[in-house]
């Protein structure tokens, strides 16, 4: 199987974190997001006790809650004492609502307005990554206002490109996030920075981009920024406390995807850090990287039912399924790899080939073209594997369909932690 | 301006149905979503009497209401007499709680759960478009079951390729909808319906696709359509009393598209379908069209507050705005083409070519790449034109962020549809 966590039963059902999904269906109805707490909690631990251990004290993750938040998953990260980073006043909500040290919430966006700001400084939240200049003249002067000096890092843009997709890349110089190096608009942003009332800069933050499989690319940039550190350093007498460099690498979508040794990148990223401080004469800052997508996505499973299964003989197969781009856009949005599987008797005379459509009404709204299943029949359940990154967090109504609940597992039992959304809920604002 | 409904007033400033939008965005704040319910009124008359007037009696529109779909909007439909295409159990919910008569809504899609079509049949929704067999045998056993008999039309895939954008091209074989006649099997399909018990076959329903722009897609596929009429008629001596033939003509979003005359574009499909029943010797049904974008598109705009304007030297200027793909995901889907204004003085001095980039951190979360504006300063209202289709409908919550209300005008005033959603609201289903 794709990921240690899916397995077959004895029943000859798939299993998800030991639980059978098929159960599972039954018991919550679908379509039906699942967690695996256990596999999260595993994930948490280890990139915290492998970055203490390779990038020095102090070095830790923040999770990147973008990629999944609801109070359930923040009450694990709270638990396992972990930094969350978070880019707008929901995700702030969350996150302290879930018992997240607020001080250990860092705040990003390139777009923060006055009054998310305002919420941000009124919960406590003790980072924020500043984008741009207006931020900077506005963070300082609503702290201001509020009679507090509020610690920053500056989001900078080392330049890289590590040609992975566009539509997730913003490592390169060309976006909306940050402010260039190579344009010498970085060293003016650090200049007004040191020089803005209330505000204590504290940093640097760089992101080169999602679905970075190896060290090489995160070193890359991380040449580049120990550069520019030396260089503001030389110009400014400022060395940095904190080094973010952004989100963590990749995940394993498909068998063809490389297995990837989160541990050995990171061993590989904290000695190349610490060589490099040494050799320009830097002290070594405390080191922070932000995944988001490789703490949840293998820890996520969907179950659907199959409503119809239909030949269009001489062209193709199609399963439609009870959810789709209503709950998973990724395809829809970035053409996504997943992994389908029938849950009962998985990868068994799987000599099926169909798309795998959702039920909106649109052409595009497929989960995966080109499967290999077991034909299946109105009433099987189909699991899709690595669902828990950007599912949830990117569902819509789109067709007036209601959101799937979230059902967490933990030692080998099930909860629901996000109830289902009702049809009813969803006029809620209607007037 | 683009349309009608778009004016500069004595301010100097955007009106958008003769409302001013600097004015609308003080009152209500931003993101807002507009809509001129004038405009759709305008929009749902002009449909209903050119069908009446050019293909006869009982020709009428369908409101495809995927397009945008809440409670005041379907009041609206409700009072204009349109009869509605809704696709789920909640578009149903909606059309009814805005007073919509249940015998007017016709149920589509491609994957109706068994407790869809009980939930349809419970709120009495006069009309189902059978998209499959598991269906047709669903909706047979379902109405065998409480005693009724339920008027069906067969969804059939007429195998146009209009040659408009994939991703809503849902005319062609090679897709999850319907059923094809190219491969035989829509003639065993219709065989079927007629002889399932419990259900009444009232004609046929296919759709070509969408953003057409004239009528020679519509009629090579009524050609094809009448074609596949008299062929059942031969073997099963069944005609069709009605036909629908799917969505509208498409939708101007740019000064680029052309200026469509929807009357014109109606008038010629009824004439050539008058002429090939004749010649075919057919009894001429009751023909239905179902737009959506086309009736809502034109008459919706959206207002966002500027937080960054930022000039990458030697490459790009970015201006990032309080909305984007969570609002408006149509860019990021679809490389959709959106016309962009400064609400205060549109079109003056509009010399700083920018991309529009939304808040969310997501690089391709961009509403628009590369449109001409006055160089805005945060705070700065921007107005996103053509957005009444598929931008409420498709919203998210993605980055945690709640979705914009929807405010309606109406004779040059304003008022609350649809409240603006609250992070609060967002954590109501977490327990």
């Amino acid at each position: 199987m794709l990921h240690p966590n899916m397995t077959v039963n004895a029943a000859g059902h798939l299993a998800f974190a030991g639980v059978d999904t098929i159960d599972l269906a039954r018991q919550y109805g679908t379509p039906l997001y699942l967690v695996d707490e256990d596999g999260v909690r595993s994930a948490c631990r280890m990139y915290k006790s492998t970055m203490e251990r390779c990038m020095g004290s102090g070095a830790e993750p923040l999770y990147a809650s973008k990629a999944l938040s609801f109070t359930g998953l923040m009450r694990v990260m709270a638990q396992e004492g972990m930094s969350v980073d978070a880019v707008s006043q929901g995700e702030i909500l969350v996150a302290v609502t879930g018992g997240v040290d607020p001080e250990k919430i860092y705040f990003h966006g390139n777009n923060k307005t006055d009054g998310d700001i305002a919420f941000a400084m009124e919960k406590g939240v003790g980072w924020f990554i500043v984008d741009s200049h207006e931020e900077l003249q506005a963070v300082g002067r609503i702290a201001g206002e509020r009679g507090i000096e509020q610690k920053i890092l500056l989001r900078i843009t080392p330049g890289i490109d590590p040609h992975t997709f566009e539509a997730v890349n913003t490592g390169k110089i060309d976006c909306q996030f940050g402010v260039p190096i190579e344009t010498g608009q970085a060293v003016q942003f650090v200049q007004a920075a040191l020089n803005t009332p209330n505000v204590r800069l504290m940093g640097y933050h760089y992101h080169i981009g999602s679905q970075i499989f190896d060290a090489v690319p995160f070193n890359d940039a991380a040449a580049i920024m120990l550069d520019f550190v030396a260089d503001c350093k030389a110009r400014f007498g400022f060395e940095p406390e904190v080094l973010d460099m952004g989100g963590g690498p990749g995940v394993r979508y498909v068998e063809s995807d490389p297995v990837i040794d989160v541990e050995a990148v990171l061993e590989n990223i904290g000695r190349y850090i610490r060589t490099r401080c040494a050799q320009l004469g830097l002290t070594y800052p405390k080191l922070l990287i932000e995944p988001g997508r490789s703490i949840v996505a293998q820890y996520g499973m969907t179950l659907y039912s199959v409503g119809t299964v239909k030949t269009i003989t001489g062209y193709k197969n199609y399963v439609s399924i009870d959810g789709g781009m209503s709950d998973n856009p990724r395809y829809a949005l970035y053409k996504s790899k997943y992994t389908v599987l029938n849950a009962d008797r998985p990868g068994q005379n799987a000599d099926f080939l169909c798309t795998v459509a959702g039920r909106e009404c649109e052409s595009g709204a497929l989960i995966q073209p080109d499967v290999m299943l077991r034909r299946p029949v109105r009433g099987d359940i189909i699991a899709v594997a690595v669902t828990g990154a950007y599912n949830y967090a990117m569902a819509s109504n789109y067709n007036r369909v209601p959101r799937p609940p979230i059902v967490m597992l933990k030692g080998g039992e099930s909860y629901l932690s996000v109830r289902r959304e009702t049809i009813e809920d969803e006029l809620r604002c209607d007037l």
